[in-house]
């Protein structure tokens, strides 16, 4: 078996940690019996500096064939956020319909949780973020530049398909895992899109009589993350609402370079595309010392997604493994001096 | 001078709190020699499962002459959120043109962080939070319900007013304090209503030129208020933003129980609202354990609003002391066992 995957480094640390994840994919697939073949494509920042834009007209056509996608990270201190992410990371997940972003939020042993009372093993929930439409779709306007009366709309569109597609992924998750679901939305004051999003959770809750639902709004899920995120198991939320709420995660498992994701096309007919959470870090790239676990943890969840249950485990155990021993490198975001080139090193030697 | 308060407890432990935090309220005008003339109403979710409706038809016409409002809390276990919110807390928001919502954090001596390595004094920021429209305004629809292609639209509206109000708020409080401004949005993926909030924090930027501006992406302010909260002084954001990060900055800055708030009407043609950020509470209604600080916090807020700085400063500083007294009485969230009237009796006898 050989599985095609297009490597996406895109910018800053973003390459590091792609580039430096490169042997441990190998090495996992040549372990299981499989094989992998991979292709580099350099878009991002450098291509727009140069060409004026991130990826090639082609590009979507160029991706669609491959089995998965792995992405490093995109942005760039000289081009506005909003141009580099429309450009690359949004457009791919909206073209290959990869409605379902899955993110895992694990205190590892070994690692230090900035709350208080948190020890390694404390900490272990999901989120399921729907990927492709609510707050980020590309609807809105602005008029009267200028004047007084100057106004700008932005509009968040909830479909029942989308909706649907992650809420059912995350009650199947729940199946799975403890059979808690927590839904989190902010329907007292946002009476249409979150009142729907809400009707649609409770339908499909019927279907999985055995899991347990909660429902909090956004601001109280935030606070809980911090004040009792042992209590939680599967989480679901819009597209903001799951990007702000996997970022506290990120942070209170304590450290966002520890920070996997999948971007799950959940139908099979497109490519998915496996990232760290983290960006490209401008201010640290070229020093050698970007974290690579979030992208060796994207690697496994990119394994698991394609049944190489087996590959996805060593790589995961292979990370758990070297944060628990307190003599193994550590990048410094970490509380460690070592670089990523000697991380990927000890793990390599854990497999 | 006589000032004209409009009292609103209005659900659960809203009504506790404000009732309890009566005497407090009386003491310190008295001190100061002023003179202050309540007026409650009882209105909320009772008034709503009897009449039909959380407020009369005149509520705002009755509340417009008043010199402020003080309001407890509004929600009830059985009426969905949106119609209690919608019902009395929002409209009167918008009705007063109550654009600018203050939310200071500070972990006061005395008080533990669930965040390592805080103590007592190391956050003070304050949120100036967009009060009247953002992410919260009132349009959108739900089509095609049941359908396959059934849809939901939330609409934000970012008006020139309602912006330039809250970020030239924000620029004021800066210069007041540490002279340092975060600007919270999302630009990346809401390439209307952010990318135009961008627009005017530059512009108004010009007119304080001794300020210096940070920006950051929602996301990761989230997550910086756990990592590095002590670094924040002024934070501006959007309604639905700042709901979120004044929840993070109330948790870690100990508890809920202390958040104060104020709605301000920045013209001064119609009364500001002051409330503690916390809900009604359901679960510890009626057991006389509600915290009081954050309403007695808001009276300081309100006395302050009015230009008596004073009787504000007397206020504050009274818990300010007595979180600092190991000795003084607390409530169950703050660790403590004793209840809202104990706390108050002992606020009485510092001031
Ligand atoms: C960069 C940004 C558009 C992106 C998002 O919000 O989706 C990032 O924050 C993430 O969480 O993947
Ligand atoms: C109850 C809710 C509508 C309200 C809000 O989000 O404004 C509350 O969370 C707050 O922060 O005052």
């Amino acid at each position: 078996m050989t599985y095609e995957i297009a490597l996406l480094p895109g910018d800053g640390i973003g390459v590091e940690v792609v580039d430096a994840t490169l042997p441990l994919l190998e090495a996992a697939a040549d372990r299981h019996g499989f094989s992998v073949e991979t292709t580099r494509y350099g878009w991002g920042s450098e291509r727009y500096l140069e060409e004026g834009s991130m990826m090639p007209d082609d590009a979507i056509e160029t991706l669609e064939p491959y089995d998965a996608i792995l992405l490093g990270a995109v942005g760039h201190p000289d081009i506005p956020d909003h141009l580099t992410l429309r450009g690359m990371m949004l457009p791919i997940r909206k073209a290959f319909d990869q409605q379902v972003c899955k993110r895992p939020s694990v205190l590892f042993e070994g690692v230090e949780s900035p709350l208080r009372g948190y020890e390694g093993g404390d900490i272990d929930f999901v989120v399921y973020r729907e990927n492709t439409e609510g707050e980020y779709a590309d609807i809105g306007g602005h008029e009267h530049r200028g004047y007084g009366h100057e106004v700008a709309v932005q509009t968040a569109i909830y479909t029942r398909a989308g909706t649907e597609a992650i809420v059912r992924a995350a009650f199947e998750e729940a199946t799975e895992r403890d059979g808690h679901l927590t839904n989190v939305t902010k329907s007292n004051a946002q009476a249409y899109g979150m009142v729907f999003w809400d009707q649609v959770v409770e339908e499909v809750a019927e279907e999985y009589p055995e899991v347990e639902v909660d429902r909090l709004l956004v601001d109280a899920a935030s606070m809980d993350l911090v004040r009792r995120p042992d209590e939680f198991d599967v989480i679901v939320a819009s597209n903001l609402f799951g990007d702000i709420l996997t970022d506290i995660g990120a942070i209170v498992s304590g450290s966002m370079g520890l920070a996997p994701s999948a971007n799950i096309n959940v139908e099979g007919h497109s490519p998915s595309m496996f990232e760290p959470v983290h960006g490209s870090a401008p201010d640290i790239t070229g020093q050698g010392v970007a974290n690579p676990l979030a992208t060796v943890l994207s690697v496994s969840m990119l394994y698991d997604h394609l049944g190489e249950e087996a590959a996805a485990a060593d790589l995961w155990d292979a990370v758990a493994e070297q944060l628990a021993d307190g003599d193994a490198p550590r990048t410094p975001d970490l509380g460690g001096e070592s670089g990523t080139t000697a991380v990927v090193d000890d793990l390599r030697s854990r497999l």
